[in-house]
């Protein structure tokens, strides 16, 4: 392609609210375009990267013995209220109309479509396994779409989903796919950490998320540098601090003005933190957005809450939850603002963490302003309905599986796997006849890969100051011929003749032919982030040329056909 | 692909809302299923097959210099409302609103974005001309969805826009795109005709159809076997009559008791149907739905009116006109349901059709019950607001061009293109800079391409009683397979080794190794339709097997070797 051709429009500067090098980048080089917020479009050469992610999840995919399909965006609410996720889903299920009043879903996700598929098609178990998948536009209305396509409105998703007859078949097929998933970021040039997950609105048993490590990243993950542990914070199980070995003492009223918060308390009465438990207030919604119950959540005093453990504890979607008005929720339940403990606590759903029971003699609320309670003990002072590991692994925390202090690291999820097992065959009715004509639940696993997300995430990965550098696999062209000065005729000769033989030889090659200054055009290369570049300039007479990888500081001056060569050598190597 | 792996369900009874053959064939085959009224998915070959119409459509418009964009589906209200499309597209427009509350359309067709795009992006001439084009989802809300992909709410869609400095080079970009989509339908093996068409609700001066021709298209056409004359019905200009060479008579009224029909008034009065004229009575409505305004509009009483030339006469969207309630429209303007005549009528916008005030002496309504007038001249005894031609072109009507005698047909329209002009850069305000430094308006085209919809219009043509016949360049598959007994192992390793031999020359072969009875594996592969298929059954400890052509009736044994090389030689030769 020539660039003088080319609908291509860089800028200097983007909006203020691109903040992150990908968004900025890919505003940048004009590959991408905002629209409205968190709503995408992409200009020729970003589409030219989207299409060969979308083409190397191909392979990958069928290479594994995936079947590409293609459903619809618009889905009939009928599908989503039969599994139960018309409510589950939130705010974030973009709903509509059509003109007859009849309600629909943009598909953020397609389980309910694929089970449908397969619970009218699938019989007999001779048709099982089997694993359809699709690349195609989702949605989700974000209350706060971010950082250009890391978490955008309308992108697009590979989500593939495997049915097996049973555990073992899932167990076979989640490991295909996560191993496909592997070859697939790696072919993408990302670096990449996959980790346990939560399985949050898609639900499931097991999931791994596929984390692209960035300092941009919107996700936490904790893992272990001593084994192997790796799982998102929502996720990672903790440990608890042991039971300690202490009689219980009396409970005891203390005078404790203004000391609302753990540290002032703890400061106040001269104990550690971990000595302490703190309270946090919550009311939960029904489908119909009224209000139907308040949760008092307990940790030890330097804990964090972890929403995520919460929810999954209470059983209830993440969007069906909030922080309660204190003074509302008081009057109902007897807690009191900044002094809530869990004695004298009533009519409300009291979840303790884990490690709570094994500790003794604790300092928490009493329920009574400007007053604390000391020695309260779990059992003898208070029950709670709910006891479970709702603490969030900080850094430093002993490693759940040996117990050395973990890590924390941001990344991107570019991926997340998830072994369904029987939820959606469950309840939409998706079975078979076995050997022994008895029906069986079909076992589901899913698999999704953001791929306007990866694209981003690559970007984040592959950048410096001037600009994209872009592996080759999934560079929007491999090479650039930059003809310093394009009315010179041996220049141009040279270059048209280069462009010629790349062309021939399969490579995808864009022609700098503007009448720009050469520095415009340098930038321009770099900006782009075009694995090879090759100089056309005053060595053309003597049949040189300057080649040049964006991804290293050297140029070399090569004879014009040793130059074709190596470069064809490349990016045959890489792509 | 071995069809044992593959997830294919073919049926034998289909819906009874499936009429027409390509709706049946494609669900009896198990190519596309319907999620819901209008919304179909693609299951593994279907989906094939709509991407190598889409390879096919996206090597030609890159070979026209075409660059490929992706833009949302979801589209901004505010886009709309500056093109004046947001009301003027009507109903069928699939309108949404996001959690905050604001407006948003699926898009239909993508003008407004484009424009945008290029009005950001274009500052000189110097840029263009520039021609974008994407492949992608779009919306209508249909209130009658039917024939399955023929008319859906979701569909795949090319659309394209240029961009140029004049309408000289519109004219070039639209001869571009209409000799690319003669090669597009071509490769696709359609007979199809370019014929005039309206613009409709994307506008613009000049439009042509490209019209697969069909028994059950919902396009129907004009054409003349004399000259090349060929165009919609709805667009189609017709030749007025002679103006009559006649004295104007006095005016007289007579009682014509229930004559409510042109036909009823002529046999009673004992005069032929083109000495009368007829009405028809409308209400208007404006953008938030209120009535406001009527129309009559009259033409000569055997002539047909024709809606689009009425609204285009009236210079309002289709959707804001409907057939009036004659009682209410009587109080405010005077006429009345069946004996309606210009004569007498007020409050309301008389259109004649533009042949009336040549004809002398016509016998029309007397806008009183039981009585016609006649001998009504148009000067003399009425006027209209609007003359124009709103007559639709009837089979042996005179040609419009040469005056033969014109025929009707039925089409699918897969394609249309469209002169815009500067319909959308007047409106949006998309200017460039010419040489001289002044603004000038830049000139648009758009060519839309219904991806989906051509799949049908394919099968529709391409099918016979036992299935679908593909031609070699859409085929999910180019060849099968079918092996009589897959257990006798010489049939088997035979396959086999065609099957590979086959897959290393690059031909997409599918290998039907179920354990099936042959006579099912033959019904499947005629029903499926795939191009060449190779029965490897008693003659194989022989060496040989037969060899078909889904498109012919004879079969012939050949050598595998010499079998294996027709197919080879066929298949790259039409694909």
């Amino acid at each position: 392609m020539r660039l003088s051709k080319m609908h291509l429009r860089t800028l200097r500067e983007v909006p203020n609210e691109a903040e992150i090098p990908s968004h900025i980048l890919l505003l940048r080089t004009g590959m991408i375009r905002k629209l409205v917020s968190g709503v995408y479009g992409f200009m020729p050469l970003g589409w030219r990267s989207v299409r060969k992610i979308e083409e190397i999840i191909r392979e990958e995919m069928d290479r594994a013995g995936g079947q590409e399909i293609h459903m619809s965006a618009v889905q009939p609410a009928e599908l989503w209220q039969e599994s139960g996720r018309w409510f589950a889903y939130g705010p974030e299920l973009w709903r509509l109309k059509d003109r007859n009043g009849r309600d629909f879903c943009l598909g953020p996700t397609h389980e309910e479509i694929f089970t449908d598929i397969i619970r009218s098609d699938v019989s007999s178990y001779r048709q099982l396994p089997v694993n359809l998948y699709q690349i195609q536009t989702k949605y989700r209305d974000e209350a706060r779409p971010r950082f250009g396509l890391m978490r955008s409105r309308e992108f697009i998703m590979k989500d593939a989903y495997s049915f097996d007859r049973d555990q073992e078949g899932l167990d076979k097929s989640y490991q295909e796919m996560y191993d496909t998933y592997e070859r697939i970021f790696t072919r993408c040039g990302l670096t990449f950490r996959p980790v346990e997950a939560d399985t949050g609105a898609i639900g499931g048993s097991n999931s791994h998320e596929f984390t692209a490590l960035s300092e941009v990243g919107e996700s936490e993950i904790a893992y272990c540098e001593a084994c192997d542990m790796a799982a998102t914070v929502e996720r990672a199980a903790c440990v608890d601090a042991p039971a300690t070995e202490e009689a219980e003492l009396p409970r005891e009223e203390v005078h404790t003005p203004g000391t609302k918060t753990i540290e002032e308390v703890a400061d106040f009465l001269g104990i550690p933190q971990t000595k302490t438990m703190k309270a946090l207030l919550f009311v939960t919604y029904d489908e119909e957005g009224k209000e139907n119950g308040y949760v008092a959540a307990f940790v030890r005093g330097d804990r964090e809450l972890n929403m995520t453990k919460l929810v999954n504890a209470l059983g209830i979607p993440e969007h069906s939850i909030e922080f309660a008005d204190e003074e509302k929720m008081g009057a109902a339940t007897g807690c009191v603002g900044g002094f809530t403990g869990p004695v004298g606590l009533h009519d409300c759903t009291i979840v303790a963490d884990s490690e709570l029971p094994g500790l003794k003699n604790l300092c928490a609320g009493a329920c009574k302003v400007d007053y604390h309670m000391k020695n309260v003990n779990y059992g003898r002072d208070y029950k709670a309905d709910i006891v479970t590991d709702i603490k969030t692994l900080k850094e430093g925390d002993p490693c759940p599986v040996c117990g050395a202090p973990v890590k924390h690291a941001r990344g991107i999820e570019v991926g997340q796997v998830f072994k369904l097992g029987t939820k959606y065959s469950e309840s939409m009715g998706a079975i078979y006849k076995d050997e022994n004509q008895k029906d069986q639940l079909i076992v589901m696993g899913c698999y999704g890969i953001g791929v306007t997300r990866t694209l981003a995430a690559i970007v984040e990965q592959h950048h410096d100051e001037n600009g994209i550098i872009w592996p080759v696999s999934v560079a929007p062209y491999h090479a650039i011929i930059t003809v310093m000065k394009p009315e010179d005729e041996v220049q141009a000769q040279t270059a048209e003749r280069i462009y010629k033989e790349l062309m021939d030889a399969g490579v995808e090659v864009l022609l700098d032919d503007r009448k720009e200054r050469p520095g415009v055009k340098f930038k321009d290369a770099d900006l782009l982030g075009i694995p090879v570049r090759l100089t056309v300039g005053r060595g053309a007479p003597e049949g040189k040329i300057e080649y040049k990888l964006r991804r290293d500081a050297e140029k070399e001056e090569l004879s014009v056909d040793e130059g074709i060569a190596r470069a064809i050598r490349l990016i045959n190597s890489e792509k």
